[in-house]
């Protein structure tokens, strides 16, 4: 089998429709990978990659054909994923953001068949779902996900205080998102926000924000050490008003949607992983170039088959490299499996620990291949430097691994990874 | 899908023959993990297990039917290797060693039906290889495979000083082999010899020694650290007659054997590592029960569901022991996929790799579960100690994992893992 | 300055009457050192050894020469504790905690000077300060020392469950010490006890227990992986009698006590972090005599000076061995320094981080010396073996590593550590 | 004693004359801190600081007061860096490779002392030093030195292709100098280059080169991932002109030089590290405050209080703190203490472990600091993201830790650190 897709390197059993869509991915590298230095050093998100994506049809690539997508799953934006945080990883980011938001299209309607709403409910769900998905396949829109904020409570990990009060033919939403790609650059906005006078999950729905509302503004501009093109800025909404038919503000609705996602919290995780992976991927096969064509100047030998200090540590990179890929397919593995090979609590203990040994295992690579590739490579827009800006950024997003394994080592000892598979069935 | 099989929780996606032949392996379990503190406090192998494991058909594991044994194959062995190290892991490692001598006849088999001998050699190959085969199949008897030595050269890894004089009627044999399991309590040894007079891996040949053949004897008694219950005490041999239908004497067979494994050396390698795995798994297992026992004395309450300390050990304990795992697992995949996913250079560097990996994430795991624990369990015959006591042993074996690292990551940088498949066609 | 004194490796700078001491200790290590290997084989007390240092004057280091002592501090017993350590760990252990007794009469008697007695106390404390100190020093007795026990509570880290209960002439103690050297070895035992109706630690008191009194049973033997010659076996006491006289019975007296410790509890802790030292440094030793003598057989020349991976190895465990040693000697000189250069708290809390960075540097080390000196090194009892067996037992014994930062952590983050001297005058 | 210092965090026991010249130290830092985030944004040199150090009598701070500096010495010059490092990193390495500059006057002058020089060298030699040293001190100018180039070849670590060739009244020299700190800023270039027609070390000579000199250019900018505005360009001499009295052009005499080094190489090292140091200083301390200020919302209870994986994280942070300043101290102790308490080979393998130890723990320390403060610590420009970048650099400059380790344990398996002072004396 040959490598000539990017994201077969991850995926290495693809099935030939999978092949089809990661050709897809592979066309629009080129271009990314071109756009990716500039974008990096301007701090500013390279809008032509939209229309690259668009025109790859890959906006829709987990939309279900029926919407006008394409109808991948989540081995399929896994690779996508992967494939393009080897060329942009910025880009990267976005795109996965973009294509999140299509689980508030995809896990109400699994709701709806596992019959999780009443009568009167589905009609407006289904709507919904319906509008978003359409919106993302057939239309072609870019979207962007304001759900997480900054403020920590005590009661809980996700704390939403961006409130959505009822007015005639409405809503209107005021509060401040902090983090989200894709700020001023997507068509139109997903917002999660908690209805007035609600203090639990069950409070929480979604509202489609048009990116120029009134009342819609940036916060000001977010110039971060990674990741920096993809306008992560954040957005703060004052009385934005939100027609009814484009939200999904039914109490409850959100919970039931998590319950149907096999991964943790709304899915599709493990493909943010993969970005981080695919750059991962891309510092070692530079600095494995880089290294071995150290020649010297008088003999014109290999510096590095004489050379136990840059052995030592490419031979730690490919350690790296390995187990990081190791975790990401069986995770990957995890929640894509028919049967299930393990229950969803299970799998959600394994993605606490798979997103901090991925993204542990990505900048230490980056780390090792600056001190292999040497003082020449340390150009704030090099490869190397680069890498381990943007791999930086992999080590908070979401939660550390030290979180993260606190996190699956209590699921462990208080025995909550044994529970059944209640919560899906 | 049940777990009822412990080398199912290494293959997960065992066939009904493969279920088959772990549960002879299941059955045995019982009856070596009750022998397995007494022999390792005695440090004597625990001589009834041959018997179990004959009587469950064992000993013919890999051995094809066509000679008596059950047919299995790598993935059979390794399941075999980490279920037997969850119960006595010094058993395990004498059982994995007599298994492994079926490669003196396995591979030669395969190297004539690839065409590597001429007409004159083949019926010499052939008897020399169907009767080992037999004599672990059919016979059912229990071998020790003396290979490696010692002393190191400059010109080679492997170096093999023992000497085999051509004389009337067979051969002579003198040298003395400095680790082996089942000395003193294999029916057959398995002995690796050079021709006299040659100096490369061309002149290497297997001979059957009798267990008490005159000339032979015991170095004295090997009283390691862990995996105590082997009798790796190493033979000594002077002037010992073997017969010329007991050897497999013909230059360059042994070179043209090892060109027929997958992986490294005779293959076989990653069932050793599967066994430091199972040792893991056995120690994770009693850690986590042990630790989730603990119980405040005034409360009642889980020490270990309020104790970050706790928590971090065990969450760290969990990555250890899925990253071996995966490794694991990955290197099975690679030396039993068919067609090959990698090719034999690249094969041979993972497992370079891959040893290190596994066994330093073995004993990682043990010390962290020590510390778990605390001093109640630091008994010298209990499980933690135990465990790492053992698992301290697959530190050193073969190669620790510093060098494992630097021979692959020259392999990597000098090309040599990019080869063709030249090796195998 | 010659390096001739053992503790001179730990303490550079020891002053003419240090020098001295440690010659004392210089002059029974080849006496400890050549019956350490029976003694941890057998794991039986090397009962000759308490002969030797009470010759030599040891039993009395720490103990004022005004009670018959050698008038040692806290520097000499640290570099005794190290130097006794790279000969006989186990006879160190068992060592340092009949030297610790002495702070049962130190301290108090420091609490006096400080005026923390009323006149009515004042006499009773030092009477039994004194009696404690004339005996190890004067008259020359082997003190074992029953503190901490292994249950525990919500409320306390220290809980005491052994309890004395008031009757004519004195007190009857009953309760369990699960671990404690010299079982069976000391003349006496000092037990740490409660008084009966108390819940705090205001209620404890330390009694004088004869080792053969009525009532007084060993536990059963501590075969432990470790430190096997120390007698560790735990004591039952079931209505033991103590004299009033031989009991410091005085309700706060124990507190008061712990409030002249500059470090942590009662001090001197970092004295056993040096005998792990010490065992780390005679495997270091070991092993790079063993390393530099190794030789390729055909062309005699070392094999460690052409071999990457030994010089990894060799690199790293040089590293581990500094790191330890800087550590301990700032702590050493941060509980010794006069005036203070930290105050208490966060004295206390470099001693939480102190702890586990010695003895996992100090294991680290032993498990880098195996995989360096390879399996003719992995005897049972050969000093790589006995090493990591040793050094085992100190990443448990008093707290892990991982358990001593989130407390030092915890201090520091509630600005525990930030407290005035308060607690010393 | 009071911390007023920022120096004395580093050096605890400073003399009163140490103090006062931290305390010149100590003036500039609040102007240096103020420019460094936009120096760092710029990219580019922030030139008042040089005045500032100017006119603080800093440039001459390791200049003999004969020479109207302010006669300091390694010990002041750490301090120094490391204060300098807390406030802004990039002016602190400048400003030690200025200082480092005054040893190409110190060295000669000691080695003069020490009789290494004939009657007819040494007046060429004195005069040298002492326009060197008059420079520095009584002329407040500012040199950039540039000696290490990046072609390597397998005779030497380093190799110098810039070439002197003697022209009449002085020297032409040709080369490139791909790092040098302060190009296009100082008032004056100090080169190294070889004498034509030489090919060892006894052919390196120092040359006077002015920085508008007719056929010096700078190399391209150098815009690098971290210590961004140290002007580190590099510099192009095309047959530039040096007239006799501006150079230090006789054979042999960088090599006694460097005979008079109590460190490696030319000595002053370890207060580079010191820099690295100050700058995770200043990180632990930034975090420190960050992670102690988070309060929950809605109890405004302190987050860190009750988060364990802020503990873990705040606890391996102050252990890396320690371990580095730790090392670090030691080498200073080592490179300044008389009598020395070890010999040079020992120091100079120390300083390859005591490199790598620093700066990887340096770099660890921000890596945790990032997890620690997470995402809303990720900008590009502060503390935390700009240390992660700054501390990069350390990891590379001069020689990773990998390469320290294996070239410390190569001197010592190979006894060439056990060699006498043979060097010194």
């Amino acid at each position: 089998m040959s490598n000539d897709l990017t994201g077969a390197v991850l995926i290495e059993d693809m099935t030939d429709r999978e092949r089809e869509l990661a050709q897809r991915v592979e066309s629009v590298l080129p271009a990314l990978r071109e756009r990716a230095e500039r974008a990096d050093a301007k701090g500013e998100f390279p809008m032509q990659n939209i229309a690259a994506l668009r025109e790859a049809g890959l906006l829709g690539l987990i939309v279900p054909e029926a919407y006008g997508g394409l109808g991948g799953g989540l081995r399929d934006l896994t690779a996508a994923a992967f494939a393009l945080g080897t060329a942009c990883p910025s880009t990267a980011l976005a795109y996965f953001f973009h294509c999140s938001s299509a689980s508030r299209g995809l896990l109400p309607l699994e709701a709806l068949e596992a019959g999780l709403f009443s009568a009167d409910e589905a009609p407006v769900v289904k709507a919904f779902a319906e509008k978003l998905l359409a919106r993302m396949g057939r239309d072609g829109l870019w979207l962007a996900n304001f759900a997480s904020e900054q403020v920590k409570t005590t009661a809980s990990a996700i704390t939403i205080s961006t409130e959505a009060k009822p007015v005639e033919g409405g809503w209107r939403l005021t509060g401040t998102k902090s983090f989200g790609c894709s700020t001023g650059v997507a068509d139109e906005y997903l917002v999660t926000a908690r209805l007035a006078g609600t203090t639990t999950a069950e409070g929480l729905c979604v509202f489609f924000v048009k990116r120029d509302a009134p009342g819609v503004r940036e916060r000001s501009k977010w110039d971060s050490v990674g990741m920096r093109a993809t306008a992560t800025h954040g957005i703060i909404l004052e009385d934005v008003f939100v027609p009814e038919e484009e939200a999904l503000a039914l109490p409850g609705a959100f919970v039931k949607m998590m319950q149907m996602s096999r991964g943790s919290f709304v899915g599709n995780q493990v493909a943010v992983a993969a970005i981080y992976l695919g750059v991962a991927y891309n510092v070692y096969q530079y600095a494995l170039n880089f290294v071995t064509g150290l020649k010297f100047e008088d003999t014109g030998k290999s510096i590095a088959a004489d050379s136990p200090f840059h052995q030592e540590l490419i031979g730690k990179m490919t350690v790296e490299l390995e187990t990081a890929t190791l975790w990401l397919r069986r995770q990957l593995e995890l929640e894509t499996a028919e049967p299930p090979i393990l229950p969803k609590p299970r799998v959600v203990a394994q993605w606490r620990l798979c997103k901090g040994v991925v993204c542990d295992a990505a900048f230490n690579l980056a780390t090792l291949a600056l001190k292999a590739c040497g003082t020449s490579n340390t150009g704030d827009h090099g490869v190397i430097a680069r890498g381990l800006r943007d791999l930086s950024m992999g080590l908070v997003q979401a939660f550390p691994a030290e979180r993260g394994r606190l996190e699956a080592a209590k699921m462990i000892v208080t025995g909550a990874e044994q529970a059944s598979f209640s919560s899906r069935k």
